[in-house]
């Protein structure tokens, strides 16, 4: 449990008292009881109120929301408000300003806006965290520290470039290893002097989005940011836990946001927390997908859903209502997938700047008459009934996807052989095909512990880091199957090549040599050719984007190409490996391959899907204390019918009893207890 | 009469006789009279010529060019040079250069290029217009002064910075009521220091094209940019009205240029003037639009046509020529609408830079031979003979349809709901439908009296400024009708939402409460649903882009949502109010609901359409000393048949007497006095 | 011959021992000589290595090279490794680095990175390339210089400021010729100090892409930046001809790369070379184009393919493989063109940085079993079997096509009439009907013979310069057929327009009068009508993007237009003139009008097809001391059947005799000496 002080389901969100006048404190009051409402995440962006100058701190309007809050009954996620600094520390000390990647220094504006390496940014907000802690970490309501604010971003000052070149030195020890491993000989970069080392930015070794001339030097600097951005974290969470060492502390993430590495941080997140806003044309499966993977970087634990809009956001391109019921569909999905909370950006709108049109639970009009009121209230009774019944319940998977930012990174930065590669996208046509077809799964890092899984799939594996292939070598033995695409096996962590053929450490276990790998046209396609009929799969298939030209050796072709001068070269191979097996996926197969391909994979392995449910609906199950609750989420508009097999259910939000075959309504939500 | 020396409509435009040797001079003089040109605007970007260095000044070769043409009976529009500074300015004041928006100080080059708050500028500026005042003030040629040239754009610089703060000081008095007016207690942006405020720049508060994080400190800087440049016109009008009283002063603006508030600034010029570039799509209906709210700057008052090409732009993509008749047409167009003078850009192509390949009066072959010279030639003879019959002749509208320039940048800088939504579009959508019926309508500001209009039109009125919602009780409370739409009433005029429900300070003469507003992508639409028919609408038409989820509060539904969830609701409203009444649309329709509705509404107010013309054939009106003139303009390529009705007229340029039914020819133009 | 020492043709490539391990310098030479290797390219990107700080030297590691190639039978390409300035340099002379159009001075990163104007550049990319000339003059390996790599780009910085103004007093003297040529009191821009003027930048005269208020400054700084960059290759190239004065000295040109002017930089190269990448959707006649332009450089003298890919590239957004066969027909089609060589970039791929997904004759697999392997030690073997036959030999064409680098900086700087004038693309509709009318053309510069042709096509002859004009007038005079298109003849050298009528000096010998120039949309066409039938011509066809509105003075018309308001006016015409006539092409036509065009010119003009080769076979000739060696090139993945006419070939790949009807294979070659 997060805290065992509130053990339910946290509701409610972020709020920003200091904002409004008094009375307004008293109809928040009112409309929070209304609504359920139980955790008030405060003190977001609150720096400059704390801190209005440099040697002042005036805490005296927290010290009133705090008691206030308590008074009311509702608790507090307390932020440590230095997700945005104040105007004056711009304007004293410009080093907490970022450089640009054209070297443009910013001025005052925005957040995400501290350099984390700047000397006072660190000093400063290391020391309010650590006051704030002093003074509130007997304080009732305290129930969890939220740390800054949806970090993010690059800098390329001097300071950045000074602390780089000392990570650089600490992480290769001499010249001679730095060259080597960027490769520097290309081009003749080598360096001879630490201080002749510059960040790669678009004044130097990058342009656009993610084009470098060295992989190396452009890793490094993301591994670089990532790290630096995690210290100023860390600086906080230690002066924290030095006040309150047993209550949790957590910073909110962004799903598959790009530029952090996540599972290195999640080792220094006492709990995850995210912030999930789907885009318009974001498939339910993708969601779903992040869900899983903010679950897998502390290897299953339950996680927090710190924001989600009640309605609308203000910042996509057309900004449409969550249709009825949708607000609460996506809430249970995220609880279906591991979230133990659900709360909001926002619990009021703001009156002024850019995030006035966002959605929230209290808005502009001011009273609780409004169709987002009544749906929050309504989901808002609903997680007080289940009370703590899914606390800390466990999602079961067989199946692991790996996913690897390190991997997004160089696949990314990698020049050819097609710029219409996206990882994260062919990871979850891998990930969407077993959503269809019922089946959990896990989204799992690199280092997670493979022998949990039956199977384990890791598409795109372009970058194999150390250890890597001698785990998936000792799982396929031990009877493991496992998972690869095209494009895999081809670098280490400096992005260098391994020599020898492609895919490099992982051609033992799959059994193959790709030759030659083949870049398409966004329109051209070529096809898979099934030999003979294996489970569902037969006939010919679409594929596209890349074409490994392969090989095999020692591997069973199960498919060739249909197409081109590769036509016959294997596109789908097996190679039995010790007590399992090893899958090569040459090139990116269409939809329709991909189910029948992990019908089968799941078949063999004796993976069962959770339900056989209708089109559009989705489901999960969490464990817990020998209770199991598996949840049926209907993302279609209609009702769905829905067979339940021969199990019994108890649905927990009804309390009604299930069995055989019965209806789902249009977005509507069940979570079934078996009994 | 905008000048009585030339009581006719004036003839010429931009002439350059510094680019030419002394024989052009001669045949410029022949061609001037062949062509009927008796007005050229000389001096325009001489101002390195002028002042060829800090303390040196040479009129000399001004003098003669004033000379010059008043002999050859050319009069003159003389311009101050202040367009583009010297490169010499450039290279010892840099601050007369602007930095922009990217923090990039720029180097001398281009034009519109001076920081509107330099103090070099600012003095040099206002000297050069003092002393061409002094020096020309008794000289006969003398017609109007051209202060600048097409005033724009935006400066970033320090110089900037500090005046906006000082202009802050004064608008605000203290840092509270700034800090509350941009609510910056959002994002902890609190100021404790006037110093601590910078411009809102691509290094601050704003991205791309609009974006912005704060609306306040972005509206104020655009606020602040308008005055700073208005304030270098004044300062050179102040240096004229010093040596000549009674001329008049303009400087050329350019229709919707969303920069500057030109209702602000013609507040300062003693007459409109404007320049004329449609894009090569530009519908008609909107340079009638545009030449209306030119008019309606100065409440009416008629305005001059100071440039437009006689044959083809050269900075468009694809500069097609104007077809034969067309540049006539266009001419009569502005005419129609106000404009008491016909120049160009320009009178002579110039030989070398960015310009060369636009049209002008006299090509570069020379002579007269050419098809643009001979329509030109044409037309000038045609306003010769008019004579000073149309001067001063002011239009009668009962319709006002209300723009506003801070509107503007608050829908433009709005972050959420849609991209889409495009306010100039919104207000065109209403003003073609008018068009199209042949309604005479005024273009009018915010600040305009309403009691002289049956309808006002108020577009997408997002910003609703301090007093205006009391005036539009006002104007509908003594029997007028009022008419807004969707995202109207949301915020006061620092962007600060009106708490307490949608329309806001509109929501009591709407009768009406929208609770929320939906964003459509761009290919989905919904459906208006008239409840019964009402004039010529019934059955249901489409809508898009908004839609507001109506609630009717004493105001009567006509049509209804036929589709989504809030099918059903409003999406027409009237609301009595006194012995007026007030209508909303939810949504924004397709065209064929906008003509049904806009006749509908200038029936029930019984406004007559000027003429039941064509397709194609656009109608418009000025009256003087009891004499109506109609303007008819077929800006079709063929002929048209035309339907006087009863009427009897005489037709201006042909002196026949026309009743019945006549035939216009392809882009023919008619005036017809009523007899 | 480039070199007599190896009298064959060269094969080989870019290699960099440098990056690899000795054992891995074993496993190259055994498999160069298993391709047929003799040539490698080193040394391009090492000055790092050279020059390790600012007074030290070491060549050991390439005297080490230089004695193994040597030893295993390899000639060396020796490049002076100035590509790349190393990081110490750039760290410790910031002159070195370039500014960019933003005015961002670059940091240390990429290639082509060094300004052209630095001292610092200058003094030591001149050194080193005369110490490894003083080093390696009399080493057996040494074949050929390759000075620097690819010159390109632009630098803004202080440096190429103050030499701008330098090379500006030395062609203009003063500056009233300046601000005359400049055309400067447009926009008031006069000039009074040299000081004054500043590179024409982001930030100055031009935006985006060649956009730009004052062609002037523009055209100007074009050349200074063209000369600049020479000056830098002229520096390098006398150090080492103090050297070795009999050594050919080159450096690797880009087609046509549009920021030098090579007709310029080819009087300074011993030996032209390029490097030839066609983009995945370049049409072959494109490629062969450019081999033509390559050779016309040096007035037909045969040149370098200094670099193709053997398999794919990795810069293009979809990086598809070379099909079987192609990259031996493109070195075919370079060598038929003119090529005396054939080299890749690269020998060996590298394992790290932005090119490692590039071909290469090595692959990272490492070993020779691999499909481009093989095919590229099929070509080494046929290289070798043909020895020295083609070497030196060559073309023989009666028509040249024009081409003009500073025509294409015009054309691409000038404002209107419309965005989509391309120039090369222009160019290349006349060269792809030639191409496949199968008739030899030779591309050639204003400044070239034209009385070696019979037929002379000067495609949008924008800018004619000073005696083009006559030089045009003699040739066609003499009876010559000259051929030229609308948007001809408008401007000087300084883009100054030639006044009294439109083509401007061309019109004499055209018998035309241009009057107006109408631009069309991208979807809009117009007719070519002809009057009566002209050979294969009769009927209408389609043009558009301009279309003069031309009037006969003289010229026979054999088109009109067909389509608006110019219906009926000349589109195609003849002038006869003196013995010769000159064709006026007033729009752009499409395709099927431009191959009756050309059949019908060369018919009258009595030029004859190298053969009637079936669509997608390409054929070129070269000849030498009496011998005739046809190229046949099938581009087509199938068979052709070819005619051979009543001639008798010997095949010399096959040494087959072959004459009547022969097939030649998909993508196949063959090589026809007339017997």
């Amino acid at each position: 449990m997060i805290n065992s002080k509130l053990p339910k389901i946290w509701y409610g969100g972020d709020y920003n008292p200091e904002q409004w006048e008094q009375e307004i404190w008293r109809e928040d009051e009112r409309m929070f009881k209304l609504a359920g409402i139980d955790v008030a995440t405060i003190n977001v962006f609150s720096w400059a109120l704390n801190q209005p100058s440099e040697h002042d701190y005036d805490f005296a309007w927290l010290d009133e929301q705090m008691d206030r809050l308590h008074q009311s009954g509702t608790y507090v996620c307390l932020a440590t408000s230095t997700g945005a600094h104040p105007a004056w520390m711009a304007r004293q000390y410009p080093d907490v300003r970022r450089v640009d990647k054209n070297g443009h220094k910013r001025q005052f504006g925005g957040r995400h806006n501290s350099c984390p390496n700047s000397p006072t940014y660190r000093k400063y907000s290391a020391a309010i965290a650590g006051k704030l802690a002093e003074r509130y970490k007997d304080h009732p309501a305290l129930l969890i520290w939220h740390v800054s604010n949806e970090y993010g971003g690059m800098c390329y000052c001097e300071n950045c470039a000074a602390e780089f070149r000392v990570w650089l030195q600490k992480k290769y020890g001499t010249l001679e290893a730095l060259n080597k491993a960027w490769n520097t000989r290309f081009w003749g970069h080598t360096f001879y002097d630490w201080e002749e080392i510059v960040p790669p930015s678009d004044l130097s070794e990058e342009w656009g989005h993610n084009r470098t001339n060295f992989q190396g030097i452009s890793l490094d600097y993301r591994r670089f940011m990532s790290n630096s951005i995690l210290d100023c974290y860390r600086l906080e969470y230690d002066a924290i836990k030095q006040h309150t060492p047993d209550i949790p502390v957590t910073t909110n993430l962004m799903g598959f946001y790009p530029e952090l590495d996540y599972f290195e941080w999640a080792k220094y997140l006492d709990v995850v927390s995210w912030d999930n806003y789907p885009s318009l044309d974001t498939p339910v499966s993708f969601t779903a997908m992040t869900h899983d993977l903010m679950r897998g970087l502390k290897s299953g634990k339950p996680f927090m859903l710190m924001e989600q809009t009640p309605s609308q956001q203000n910042w996509q391109p057309y900004n449409s209502l969550k249709r009825p019921g949708v607000m609460r569909l996506w809430s249970y999905q995220a609880v279906a997938r591991g979230a133990d909370t659900v709360l909001f950006f926002q619990l009021r709108r703001s009156v002024g700047a850019c995030e006035k049109y966002h959605g929230a639970v209290i808005e502009h009009v001011g009273h609780e008459n409004t169709r987002v009121f009544r749906e929050c209230a309504e989901l808002g009774r609903e997680l007080q009934q289940l009370g703590d019944t899914l606390l800390d319940a466990r999602s079961q998977a067989k199946v692991g996807i790996v996913y690897d930012w390190e991997n997004s990174w160089a696949t990314d930065l990698t020049s050819g052989p097609s710029v219409a590669l996206d990882y994260v996208k062919e990871v979850h046509k891998f990930y969407h095909a077993l959503f269809d077809l019922n089946i959990q799964t896990d989204m799992i890092g690199v280092e997670e512990d493979f022998s949990k899984y039956d199977l384990v799939i890791a598409p795109v594996m372009y970058m194999v880091k150390a250890g890597f292939a001698d785990k998936v070598e000792r799982f396929t033995e031990a009877g493991g199957t496992f998972v690869t695409t095209f494009f895999s096996g081809i670098v280490n962590e400096n992005d260098i090549v391994t020599l020898g053929g492609y895919p490099g450490e992982l051609r033992k276990v799959l059994g193959i040599w790709a030759e030659e790998i083949d870049a398409l046209f966004p329109d051209q396609r070529n096809e898979i050719v099934m030999k003979g009929q294996w489970g569902g799969l037969k006939g010919s298939y679409e594929c596209g984007l890349l074409c490994d030209l392969v090989h095999a050796e020692g591997a069973e072709v199960l498919a060739e190409y249909g197409q081109d001068f590769y036509r016959g070269m294997p596109v789908l191979t097996r190679n039995k490996f010790g007590k399992g097996q090893a899958y090569y996926v040459a090139s990116s197969p269409d939809e329709s391959f991909m189910k029948g391909f992990l019908a089968n994979l799941c078949e063999e392995a004796g993976i069962q899907p959770l339900l056989a449910a209708p089109e559009g609906v989705e489901t999960a199950e969490r464990s817990k204390d020998g209770r199991s609750f598996l949840f049926v989420l209907n993302h279609n508009a209609e009702d769905s019918e829905l067979e339940l097999g021969g199990n019994k259910f108890k649905e927990l939000l009804s309390d009604a009893e299930l069995a055989g075959t019965t209806t789902i309504p249009g977005r509507g939500v069940l979570i079934l207890e078996r009994l």
